[in-house]
């Protein structure tokens, strides 16, 4: 909770917390040459996005693009031609040009936005490539794979950035800060979730997923048709993880999961195709909601819920509620026992985010502004830009990424095994006991 | 969900509904002379306002009160004299006076709101001397308990129903029309709770509870040190289970249960009391947030959350949630596919709640404003009051009762094995596939 940790990084005066962050050599080059060196892995809708975030800035070289498909990534070269840069190296037609990408002794670090199941085999071979690593939510889809980022960090030395850019929206950074200044009181129960319509993604055009589709329903349709469970946990599980002390005084450890049935998706393709379509024939493993309820080490429960199949609007469904109050995103409001004016009764939230708004904000938010996302895309981009540059942790690490991501293929285990609770494994192997939190600290990223 | 199941009821054509519902003789005696004669036990707070309820009625004789302490069995047999009834009989002073009461032969039916504990023994005793039963929330505290209810209406074949006024909440009831016109589609998913911070009611005055303190601060802040589990489950799996046709074609049939570390009744005490009160030495067993997640035959899931012991809002947390929309009641907002008009965006629900006015609302609205709780005590007392006139099942069964209650003692076993999955009874033996749903199905009652 204290502002020390990273100033006693700084001064090595805390070995352990050192130990576990990797103590990455920063990539300082003299003060007047401060670039980091990025390749991209991946560049469709996201890694494009990414991209040009990261040719924005002017401590970026972008040396080399990598892509499966030529054209995505020859028009990723031409961005990074008319941003003035020098022509990119360009890698793409084959599963294992990326692997060529990483060979290149020009890089410092990759940015990973492929399908999930490319994530954890790319960061890990990047690592080993020497290259620090910021790569896509989810960082891992199995518990092998979330040893895998943690066994090569640690092996490497390299740091491995999960990208959850959730952790930077305006609400919940205000939401943070006053976690941390103690007007919720000790907390006792958050909840967040992925609730958000994904039909239109998951089949487009009209019913047609795979194959010959367009976007993400090339590849991410699969994941509803072969596995049950929170597929995509992080981006309500990081920000309360944060406001948590998860891995950093606190850790989750155990998960019930149940799933409801899957009738979403095939009335989708019944209603876009018709009952012919041969997609109607489909059956479907995602439960159109999954209600996860994890138990954490101090006490507290995180209720995390998914739910892509249905038609609903967007909410990613935060709830912080401690002793002393308790915010809710879904209905914008808040209610603090010794500061607002009338007992049990709601008060906007609006109010207290600008008073509580983070110093980040403060700092960046006319620049953010614009950036995707509502400006979250820019901070986890200058996040993982500036570590990199002063040789400190990224502020979500190797191990908050394995925690986080680890919801996916717990829920997955527990759903199988009719809602029993499964343990979540310790990443960190029990340094979350004298971690302390490092995300958020102050105005630097 | 057809509007049969009441007809075919009054036709005697439905066997099956019949034998299940007890085919219970109504109290008719005469079309001029369509009187209900009751006996209340436990007049205090509560007890007191069915008690008014029941005397603003023209159909009903309150024939006997009873209550532990005499001033409030003295206070309610005045009310009853007020009305221009006949001086009921009062019974007063010894645990087992109600007995005494039961022990008459002009009471067609007894409401029972005493504390918790006392819910079952009074209601089975009740049926046991040949009386129709309304019992407050919850009927049961444990399982044993809410079998003894099934087993003795239906060895008694007298009614009891549990007066669970949530469900005849307006916004709940056009919810449920709204279910059963199809509007949500299939039904995925539901949630609800009791969100209600009691801190006052625990402890009164100041941070004292038990003997000599006030109103329920006498009984049942004790459950919170015995018991660590959802203690009050049925105002909101009442209502939802009516969406759910629990009982009724449907069932419960999993729960897990997870509870947060206690601390917000502590907390409270060292408010009120300061940290050397002697309650500030207690070690409290409920977890001031528990989360149960319910699985249903048919695949859906129940949400109910239990949060009394933290400063919030007051807030059921209802959601109804299919394959065609959903309603949340916290953000009073609603989405309905082909019908809202902007994609992805909430309606508020205030127009569908006008549209969609439950026939019994419409019919009974202005005569149920000012009962008490926004209107529902009304509906729930007359009810029961009309089943019985008409000898028609009540409008929540005893099977319903059990259930809905069930789900207290479920968590508390679930909590007590590290949230492991639990099973429900079928307290229907079965005749949940058979049955069909009745409540709310017209204006009737």
């Amino acid at each position: 909770m204290s502002g020390s940790t990273r100033r006693s990084f700084i001064q090595g005066g805390a070995a352990a917390t050192a130990a576990l962050s990797g103590g990455f050599p920063a990539v300082l080059r003299g003060s007047d040459d401060r670039m980091v060196r990025l390749g991209f892995i991946g560049v469709g809708g996201r890694g494009t996005h990414l991209l040009k975030l990261a040719l924005a800035r002017k401590d970026t070289q972008v040396n080399a693009v990598c892509d499966l498909r030529a054209e995505a990534a020859n028009r990723a070269a031409a961005l990074v031609r008319d941003s003035g840069r020098n022509d990119p190296g360009v890698y793409a037609g084959e599963d294992d040009d990326f692997r060529k990408l990483l060979a290149r002794e020009d890089l410092d670090a990759v940015v990973v936005a492929t399908p999930w199941r490319w994530h954890t085999p790319m960061s890990v071979a990047a690592m080993k490539a020497g290259k620090a690593v910021a790569v896509e939510v989810p960082a891992a889809v199995t518990l092998q794979e979330c040893w895998d980022l943690v066994n090569t960090s640690e092996a490497t030395k390299k740091p491995c950035m999960m990208l959850e850019n959730v952790c930077y929206r305006r609400d919940v950074m205000a939401a943070l800060k006053m976690v941390r200044d103690g007007l919720f009181g000790e907390l006792i129960h958050c909840q967040c979730g992925y609730q958000h319509d994904l039909r239109h993604v998951k089949f487009n055009p009209g019913a047609k997923f795979g194959p010959g589709s367009k976007g993400e329903a090339n590849w991410r349709t699969q994941h509803s048709i072969q596995r049950n469970g929170d597929v995509y946990p992080t981006h309500g599980a990081g920000p309360m993880a944060n406001c948590l002390d998860i891995d950093r005084g606190n850790r989750f450890v155990t998960l019930t999961s149940t799933a409801t049935k899957a009738r979403g998706l095939h009335e989708y393709v019944v209603r876009q195709g018709g009952a012919d379509h041969p997609n109607a024939k489909i059956q479907w493993a995602l439960g159109d909601v999954v209600t996860s309820v994890i138990k954490c080490a101090r006490g507290e429960t995180l209720l995390v819920s998914h739910d892509t199949n249905l038609p609903r609007p967007y909410s990613l469904n935060f709830r912080v509620q401690g002793t002393g109050g308790i915010w809710m995103s879904d209905n914008k409001s808040i209610y603090i026992e010794d500061l607002s004016p009338e007992s049990h009764r709601w008060e906007p939230f609006e109010k207290y985010q600008k008073e509580h708004d983070h110093p980040l904000w403060k700092r960046f938010g006319e620049e953010a502004a614009g950036s995707g996302h509502g400006g979250m895309d820019f901070f986890v981009v200058n996040g993982f830009v500036e570590a990199l540059k002063r040789g400190l942790p990224t502020p979500i690490d190797v191990y908050e990424s394995a925690s986080w991501s680890a919801i996916g293929p717990l829920s997955e285990r527990s759903i199988a095994r009719g809602s029993a609770p499964v343990f979540f494994p310790d990443f960190t192997r029990g340094q979350w006991v004298v971690s302390e939190p490092t995300f958020g600290l102050d105005d630097q990223f």
